[in-house]
């Protein structure tokens, strides 16, 4: 087998066997596969696509040129949650003590990463204490015990992915369906899931412009994971504006602990009871999405979620009393009020800008060297659809520095402001099952 | 200006600026850009192709990467002539002594190469004594006064084009015209052609397998050409069984003095006049193709084209007696005759298959290191059209080993012989001008 002849074959869009796939992906992964070839062979797929079928093969031998994590000593169905991301999405915080506060066991491995603000792990080290340096044993034994544990990336996961990711970054191959797909559930499954829930982003804030882009990597991703064995489904949510209020580590842990409490941001509310729900199901802990929303709602009004999550930070080295006395987190120096200038309606709020003023105030990491300052960040007073009377905060702007005129000018030309009156965007724009 | 912002503009199909152009190969030539990014920009041409104006800049890139051949020191318009390559193509051979004789200055830079037979200057030393190791002040001299030589590849011309080449031999991009053009001209113009001729092959034994395919070729280069100030017109012409009758390095020579003569195989003849009258038009020694045409015919029937072969050969250390003598250049040991087991008309002759035929008895390089037999090779006695009674011989084996059973059997294979009379596939298909 000769890898220019596969190039050929993916180039007249002829469908590659798994045989051939699986020759593709060890020989790049060893290194026999030079880097030319494989970027030739992203080009061609870019054009040429891949079938359901190509797809799931691609998957899976990513999958199989590294580590796979063994979550068989975990009790129960392991159902993950995946975001395509945004700005602002305090999702996962919210979702893992929620749904494992029903039984569902959260096995939850983490990184950093770059972005407008920290990963998961840098947003739950705001809680003081708190760290993820546990062993693969503790880590299962924790999810027996409270259903829920995170720990760090460790082993050697997905190699061809992150080599082939590198790649694609700097060939203009990034924008590929079967290849974000591919790329995207490999990770999932290497990391263990039995299941998966995808919370594939739509709007200015996300990868997927259009909720039709959006539909259509869904689609893929769902055919790629119950076509290799995992049940999996997808909801298309909106970030046209930022999800919630918060933007930043430490408030972000407030405002998840704000929603565990039944007192968050409703958009965030909906949408983690929307995820939750689908987690609960697929973890057959429900009969029916209904059901499962019932028992999300009840655990949230009983304080058991918020127990849960008191439980899970302290297991992990955390200072639960955050939950109670938020003050207990990492506090700003500064807080600036962002007042808007003229009467009217919230019509836009440019997301990207607004991620990109809270990484500014050190929220997030520019590069992998930056250093990210926990307690910084912006509260969304006003959102798309809301009245506004000039003179009303619009963004609470949390500082350690006092100098904030170049984010202050950032987040002002991120809102239009009009005279007519808005609705709000839709939530959720469509549920993907196979 | 990014490499990978490039890519994305060729992958979406945009047109790329000079400025954008000369960025790629200049930095591509000196490895500041990688192969990996080349390969993604050369599979994103294959699919979205390149504009006249895009193929001309490219090229001319490709020529400014490396040293140009200053050819300016000889007198009059230098007319090239390239061949896209085939079996048994003694063109170059016939026309270089032939346009010559009417005063057309034929500076020709040749090289070795691998294939079926030997490139030109391999053909060239069947010739006892002939060499081109002469500098270029020799090669300048020799061309003004006879008004030809030839010299080997020397100086380090169009880089980018090598570089290029052998990365897309290895990433399924070698089958896409803007880069077959502009890899073709960028030598041609970079060798120093004030005008060219272009004999595009089509047929079974050439690279463009249908007269559709060499037109696209031929157009893109007749318009790369002229855009970029050269004269540049293109013939397009059969290569579904071989050309002319020999296949082998002496064979051929002695087929050139056999045309020269008057008396060679009539369809290499009619196209050299074709090919010929051009270059005789475009190095403005004649009004009219039909006067060119004339020209040929005149220099051919007074002797004076064998004249011009005999100084040319001798000027450069080669024995001109072989042009009288023929059985002075190298001769095989054996020769054998395939015998038509039944009669009937020639209705095909597989080209690639009788080359490969006389590569495996030693007249070509099948790699680098591969020794060529001068001496060997094969005589078509019958081609396409030609009716054939049981027991003609098909063609004459020249071997200087005893067993030729697989040579001969490769002949069989390649030749069909029909019960219905077949027609002569036409020789010349289309002749492009701007």
């Amino acid at each position: 087998m000769r890898m220019v002849d596969l190039i050929q074959k993916k180039r007249d869009g002829k469908e590659l066997t798994k045989v051939e796939i699986d020759y593709i992906i060890q020989n790049y992964t060893n290194g026999e596969i030079p880097d030319y070839q494989m970027s030739a062979f992203a080009m061609a797929v870019y054009f040429k696509d891949m079938t359901t079928e190509e797809r799931a093969n691609f998957t899976m031998a990513m999958v199989e040129s590294g580590d796979q994590i063994d979550l068989s000593a975990i009790e129960g169905i392991k159902v993950d949650k995946h975001s395509t991301g945004g700005v602002g999405d305090t999702t996962t915080l919210v979702l893992a003590p929620l749904v494992a506060a029903l039984g569902v066991p959260v096995a939850k491995m983490s990184g950093r990463g770059l972005g407008h603000t920290g990963g998961t792990i840098d947003k739950l080290e705001a809680v003081p204490g708190f760290h993820v340096e546990i062993d693969n044993q503790q880590f299962i034994d924790l999810v027996n015990k409270n259903k829920l544990a995170v720990i760090g990336q460790s082993g050697n996961l997905t190699p061809a992915d992150k080599k082939l990711y590198g790649l694609r970054d700097v060939t203009a191959t990034v924008n590929s369906i079967p290849l974000i797909a591919s790329s995207i559930m490999s990770k999932k499954i290497a990391a263990g899931a039995d299941a998966i829930v995808l919370d594939v982003k739509t709007g200015a804030g996300a990868f997927m412009k259009t909720p039709e882009e959006a539909e259509e990597l869904a689609n893929a991703m769902v055919k790629i994971g119950n076509a290799v064995g995992r049940n999996t489904m997808a909801v298309i949510s909106d970030m046209s504006q930022p999800l919630g209020f918060a933007i930043g580590n430490a408030l972000e842990i407030k405002e998840a602990i704000d929603t565990l409490n039944g007192k968050g941001p409703k958009d965030l509310e909906e949408l983690c009871l929307t995820l939750g729900s689908h987690m609960v199901y697929l973890a057959k802990k429900a009969d029916s999405l209904e059901q499962a929303r019932e028992m999300l709602q009840e655990v949230i009004a009983s304080g058991k979620a918020l127990e849960t999550l008191k439980v899970f930070l302290k297991a992990q080295g955390g200072d639960e009393s955050v939950v109670d006395h938020p003050e207990n987190l990492p506090q700003a120096a500064h807080t600036f009020e962002l007042a808007a200038e003229e009467d009217g309606y919230v019509s836009e709020i440019i997301a990207d800008e607004i991620g990109t003023a809270a990484m500014i105030l050190g929220a997030g990491r520019a590069t992998k060297e930056s250093e990210i300052d926990l307690a910084v960040g912006l509260m969304l007073n006003k959102k798309v659809g809301d009245s506004v009377a000039k003179g009303d905060s619009l963004v609470t702007i949390y500082s350690n520095t006092e100098n904030v005129e170049d984010v202050k000018k950032r987040i002002r030309d991120a809102y239009t402001i009009s005279k007519d009156a808005v609705e709000a965007p839709p939530l959720v724009y469509k549920e993907i099952k196979q």
